[in-house]
């Protein structure tokens, strides 16, 4: 839900980029990453082991893999269905198969009437749901003789519900028992060049706010007693990021006259993330309940939510 | 939901109806009646007051209030406004006051994606969610003393959630213990000419199926632990209805030819319960997942969700 | 639109069997008929070929291709994908290539918020729209070197607008001219079993009403200027087929009984299309405003209108 | 549309004030302020008279009233149905009532699929549609002597339709000649402070672009042929404001250390249009097809299209 983007970043990518860009390097954080170059994936596994390591990049322990896919916004069906079949596998092996037939529930976090939030609730809307057909017909209906039993909810946001997600889930948790649950969200980048075109899975499930430490409305095992799996899409930037890279832009291009050195030199002596603090508390308060996105955002979450449904279909056979 | 119209009506009063129709009276139910000239509004109460009552009555125990307004799907803004009035009123006689304030949760039953049975999730979208504002900054943010803590919610149908809706429901209702339930639901009719102009109201909460005995997957005080109240608005009529209507109009138009008296009279010698059930059983098996429904149905429900969301909004203020 | 169902058919497939049954010839009525097995999908054409037959079918000249295919409302994408594969090849082969780029004004007729009226609407909305790109940028930006031009437009139904559907498209086919217009409608079936199930192509345009004579709201060749195919989907059936089937049973069940052989008899007298106009005329007046509809018509209008569109973005790809 | 935005501004109002920061004096332009203090209203009239007061505004000649209400976005219905009473009296002053009936057609502009555009196609939802129902049954069916004739279209977006807005609307106003345009459309502003809580009114119709000069795609008297009457309100903020508040702040602050002295100078040389364009060309281009808009955006749409529906109804009735 986009409500979440007090956040500096809800990508956990982008947290290591900026440990980078400030030659930084993190222990406990491992990253290994891999092209392929056939379908043009570029697929960055985030592993943070330690509890030193989750401090440093404000994410706990688990964890993250990103799939960049520049063409994912692109209106071509058969490019779709090559990163369904790439997510599919990389859900695959998040999921525990201790147990070999799984009840899962996924839930569509935000809000269907924001389109930019809409992501989760039309996931879940393209879902093969099959809990309810297995539980009156036997598994025979489906024709196979292993299966998962799949639920879907979309609870929508504490304005249209009074209610804490949390609160949600948990209820409809103990009372139908599901054995995983996979969160789908839409997420706000540092950077517009994510958007639409990144996908994060990870195994740590939904932290709001600043994600280590404040488990209050988490969707975590400790708040659900069962694993939870967090698909997210960047499909929003926030606002203090275009501040900041118009700023960069701006200083550069000032310090061609000579009385603007001073202002540079004094920018530069700040960090990175310090500079994002300070124009954080600069920008207008108003702006705290505002977010940035792409003007043909209605076609890219019809066609990604299809995709990351499509994947989830998959993801959910059993051979 | 209109899952539910394998129910002969879910209207008290047809049920009622159509008991005078074949000249019967029945023990243990009492009905009042009232009309308001000025606004043109019919109510009738009919209590439930013994199980021989409920029996007969194919429902459960209990009060059943309905208001009949011809107008109501008229595009009288003023008209609709008198209607919220006169429905806050008969909501807040339901509500049990032994606690001043209440939590209270709207459940906005049926499937948003079909125009018909959107009513319920269409009122909850309309409603003043304020339980979370409340806990958060205290009744002040309201600027009153006394205050309702409203919750919505719009937990889908079997179809798109795997799940049964008291599942979800109970699930919520154990987490966030609000002290009312109520639900919204649109409702089957026998007859063409209660579509959209009927509101029934009943403190006996949801019961799907029969209505007595098969409480598996009701929404009542039993299933739930609190009260729950049901508003409900008949959207659609069953197919068997519309059969069984142009029976009698082609018998009586026969009977003018000779040879065809013994047919009617042989007709006629069933009660209006078995030529409905004869109808049923004779109805195409296609037709038992369809519905009947006016094609400006969309306007309809658009205008009807706003007047009941008005009226709750009303009867959960607290001077 | 479904506000044409005063019709007693939409389907010319149709109309031929209530001949068949009656085992009537009509002259100036060519029919052929092709089973693909490999698909299951059956494809009839009928040719309208002169102004005997057009009265005798109630439909003007021209050709009616239907394809049937049992399990189109099934969620196997593939499947559909083969079905969108032969929907291609015969919207190609009605589309006149005497030109050879054309401009290509897709119209899609109905009402986006009642949902088995909406099927034209969502398929526009998942069309791959070109007209603006290459006017603006050249067939280059398409990476081709002969483009059609594809527009779309939704124009709403005439309670929504003031309008007749003509006006406004005769409007726009005036403005933008287009070489050829498509409309895509859902429209009213006398069987329950085609229901989802069948897909007419046609290009004789649209028309409502009785089809032959009444062209003063038709979207034709005659009203456009320009030619029009047809792609219409049977997604309601007329509330007076189901209280003529449930008559049928009904009758069949009763002859058993003695005194009730003369009532059949009567019945048999009439055929089936005076048994019919006997239907509509004693069927509650109420009902006209009224359609019939499956409750899983959501899920359908989703899946079939992808199907359609999928159709036709393949059809208008120049090699 | 929000793909006007790259205008500075839409509001003739907020082109005022930027020349007032500046402290110059437009000749050609005359301004009127008044204050409705029982409803807390501010109501400001710009009347461009002059050829160098629209070259200086940026806007062509005409009138431009805007009414600012800061409680707008409040969910108090009462205040609502104040704001569609001051609305309806200056949308009612603007019309020419040269001819005593009128045919007026109401354009919703805007996706339908993108929240905070989907402004004029909600409000053309919501209207009384008239045009039909007096065309087949006359003046008597509305129960009046004098009527106007009211119809609605909502055309969509160029990236939907592939066509020019104003190809459909002149289409259809060569067909169905109205005798007034009133188009509705959703605005960018340059400042927070005034989304959601500012209406424009003006009779100089949709110039998207700089507004001067540039009418190929405008809709107003000289493209359509009949009088066009605008309606805007603010729900967007251009991306580049928001840079340039920050930067004001971010300088103010800095200043406090000796060392940045020099550079408030340098950036204070600019004046406030310089500084708006420096930005504009630092700013990322990513951010050319992006919009700022507010979360809670969905309820806001809803509510003010409601108020501005109402302001058209009450306006459109002849005594």
């Amino acid at each position: 839900m986009l409500d979440k983007f007090r956040v500096r970043t809800d990508l956990a990518l982008e947290a290591k980029e900026s440990f980078e860009q400030d030659d930084v390097e993190i222990k406990g954080v491992v990253v290994e990453e891999e092209y392929d170059e056939k379908r043009e994936i570029h697929i960055t596994k985030v592993k943070i082991e330690t509890e030193k390591g989750a401090k440093a990049m404000g994410k706990p322990i688990g964890t993250y893999i990103t799939l960049e896919a520049p063409n994912m916004s692109d209106p071509d069906e058969d490019y779709h269905k090559e990163i369904s079949t790439v997510l599919a596998d990389h859900i695959r092996n998040l999921i525990d198969h201790s147990e070999e037939e799984q009840s899962i529930l996924v839930v569509g976090l935000g809000n269907r009437e924001v389109t930019p939030d809409a992501l989760g609730p039309e996931v879940v809307g393209n879902l093969l749901i099959t809990r309810h057909v297995i539980q009156e017909y036997g598994k025979l209906a489906m024709g196979k003789d292993k299966v998962n039993l799949i639920s879907g909810i979309v609870p929508g946001v504490m304005a249209q519900t009074g209610m804490e997600t949390l609160e949600i889930i948990r209820g409809v948790v103990e009372e139908t028992k599901p054995s995983l649950v996979i969160a789908i969200d839409a997420l706000a980048a540092r950077s517009t060049k994510r958007l639409s075109r990144t996908i994060q899975i990870t195994d740590t499930g939904i932290n709001p706010g600043s994600g280590v430490g404040n488990h209050r409305h988490a969707l975590t095992r400790e708040t659900l007693g069962v694993p939870v799996i967090a698909i997210g899409i960047p499909t929003v930037v926030d606002a203090a990021t275009i501040v900041n890279d118009t700023m960069e832009n701006l200083i550069e291009a000032m310090e061609q006259s000579d009385h603007m050195k001073g202002f540079g030199n004094t920018w530069r002596e700040f960090d990175s993330s310090e500079k994002y603090q300070l124009i954080r508390e600069l920008i207008s308060p108003h702006l705290n309940g505002m977010f940035v996105t792409p003007k043909d955002i209605d076609d890219t979450i019809k066609r990604i939510s299809f995709t990351v449904s499509e994947a989830l279909n998959m993801a959910f056979q059993l051979s």
